[in-house]
């Protein structure tokens, strides 16, 4: 059971994740907890860091953000006792969580779920910290935002346990964000493989290093509300599931489309431009290359990077493209990238083309495409996301509940 | 270095221990930093944990405290970092600093230095969380109040080194508390074993543990402000050290005395007592037990105890009485003990009773004393205390500082 910040913001809710996992011991399971920080309390320490230094070296950032997940873990635990439980918290190296060394965005390598069975075996509550884990050198580690969803999955993975539940606030995954979309609609089930594509273009429900994890080991996720016992949504293998044409919809406005106009259309060209940029850390998402023009062999190369990398990106991207002969330079920030997902794409012809006529028949452009077995995403100008989005949930009939074959 | 709250109580104050650190080492010292949680912090997160519940788990209890230190060692790295220099943060477990199982009085009982001598092989300053340590399970374990002064010194003794100064928000060690005796005067120079007495008997500059480490392990300390380069007060062993006969007055209002009335007087009833009391883990200072009245075998036994032990401690005390046939408890919380110390004491007579006739002269009655070789202590009305410490210190002549033999 991992409950995220707001699950765990305040006394109050601390208590009622120590009801809550008390409920499922009584009902006769073994229960662990993951837990964050209390909601706040990162960017609190963060702003710390902040304060002394610009540029905080990553190991020192990891000692004090893995302190939030600390305090929350021992808090939760002493909230199970203070119900008349048993409990006892356990941090990533106590467990061990082991990473590998990349500070505040490490990835991890192997659970000994030694002391958590321990734990269990005692009938205690197992209250493990998220977020954090400890290198081969015993330096502390944290997994990168949102990382209490993996350390959950990857702890469920290592004890093969029934499920991992996340508790969120929301109460499952939407066929698209409801913000945007009222008709929106909660997923009873769906295959980690759509949920990884979901995650990965923008549905901020689930990390997708978790949903990655989850799938090769075969750990279902149930994403549900810390705020009543509704069920949520199951993420699950594909067995038994029922393949819709598009699960969902999900859009991203976090990216900027860069454009390199002119660029020598020689063979290795592509290549060479893309190895520079990777060797920068620049993680480019869409790559569009258009036929060669008519004048003097040139061609224009776009991609799509992360808004936030852009700055520092800029000079290093210029002169990459100057090497590569491009005349020119341009970069559009107004830009949204608008997804469709689902299993059924691998059998059902005609999908792309339906989404292109739905985006066609309300005017909006389409900039760059990129597509994968089970989605295809288009790249439009972001004052038309909203509209995008709910031109294509409703179009794909996802304001109703599947209907069964 | 050891700094304690106040001197990493904010940003600012960390910026200025860093700077203080990297000068040492500039003057060609290995340095490592011992530092305790910001000012406020250890507060403030048992405060958190007392919202949970009225008597939380010592275990959770300490990985909560510990957190304290965990951020101001990685801050101080940081600004050490930020200063140009390098460093590297240790939290107990990774030191490690080995102590026994008692959550929130855990006594240190090894200190392996190899991961401190590895940082400071690399030019690294070694940036040591105080406080915590970890017991033989990996569980954290935390060394009471004050308790980063035995950090640093067992740190010190550890690594065999050439001092262990420890920066507080007083300049030094004083014949007396200032506040009380406007004539008190810093002591240049004091020996382990008066600084022992000093510290047990209320002055709180040094956690006793700390001492008893640097006077097992022959660790010279040095008592010095942070806001200063002043030099402070050196703690030594006594080699060259000019034995005065009174070095210091101290007084101490945490003790309450209990009297018990009529216990019978009979061979072994003070051993039954006080082994009773022992038994519930009641932690008595001063014992007396006067001769028997002459009305039927009966004496009155006194003895003090800490105020804050004393509402839990009532019940078992009469229960425990009661069974030695005593005919009435008495409690006292306006006592307050007052002590002179001094290695001289062990070859200059009379000290005690120049002591007693100095109280009989203000007409302080003296309710209870206590002897050991080196101090005196005589527990009186509490009203009295500051003009005892100030008749004392006067009367020893405190006030000017030692002359040469």
């Amino acid at each position: 059971m991992k409950f995220g910040g707001t699950s765990v913001g305040s006394i109050d809710r601390i208590r009622n994740v120590a009801r809550r996992a008390l409920a499922a011991q009584k009902a006769g399971n073994d229960v662990v907890l993951i837990v964050s920080a209390m909601s706040g309390e990162t960017n609190r320490l963060l702003s710390l860091a902040n304060q002394v230094t610009a540029v905080p070296h990553a190991r020192e950032m990891d000692v004090i953000a893995a302190t939030g997940e600390q305090v929350s873990a021992a808090l939760t635990a002493l909230a199970v006792q203070h119900e008349g439980g048993k409990a006892r918290s356990l941090l990533g190296h106590q467990v061990r969580i082991l990473t590998d060394a990349a500070f505040s965005k490490a990835r991890i390598r192997s659970i000994d779920a030694t002391a958590i069975r321990e734990t269990l075996a005692k009938g205690e509550i197992a209250v493990v910290a998220g977020f954090q884990g400890v290198d081969d050198g015993g330096n502390i580690t944290t997994l990168g935002r949102g990382g209490s969803d993996t350390s959950a999955v990857a702890v469920a993975a290592a004890l093969g346990a029934n499920v991992c539940e996340i508790y969120t606030d929301v109460d499952g995954v939407y066929t698209t964000d409801p913000n945007v979309c009222p008709t929106a609609r909660k997923i009873d089930r769906i295959s980690f493989e759509e949920m990884l594509e979901l995650a990965s273009l923008g549905a901020k429900v689930l990390q997708i290093r978790s949903v990655e994890i989850a799938m090769k080991y075969n750990v279902p996720i149930h994403v549900r509300t810390s705020f009543s016992d509704a069920p949520g949504t199951m993420v699950t293998g594909e067995e038994g599931l029922e393949a819709v044409t598009v699960a969902g919809v999900a859009y991203d406005k976090a990216e900027a489309r860069v454009h390199l106009v002119g660029v020598e259309d020689k063979p290795g060209v592509s290549a060479f431009l893309f190895e520079k940029i990777a060797e920068q850390n620049i993680s480019v998402d869409m790559i569009i290359q258009n036929v060669s023009r008519s004048d003097a062999n040139r061609t224009d190369v776009t991609f799509t990077m992360p808004k936030t990398d852009l700055e520092r990106s800029r000079p290093i991207i210029e002169e990459i493209a100057a090497s590569a002969g491009a005349q020119e330079v341009r970069y559009d920030e107004d830009v949204a990238k608008v997804s469709i997902v689902g299993l059924g794409m691998r059998t059902h012809a005609g999908v792309a083309s339906k989404m292109f006529r739905l985006l066609a028949n309300e005017g909006i452009n389409i900039q760059a495409i990129s597509t994968s077995e089970i989605k295809i995403s288009c790249l439009v100008a972001s004052k038309y996301t909203e509209l995008a989005v709910r031109t294509l949930h409703e179009g794909f009939g996802l304001s109703q509940a599947p209907v069964k074959a």
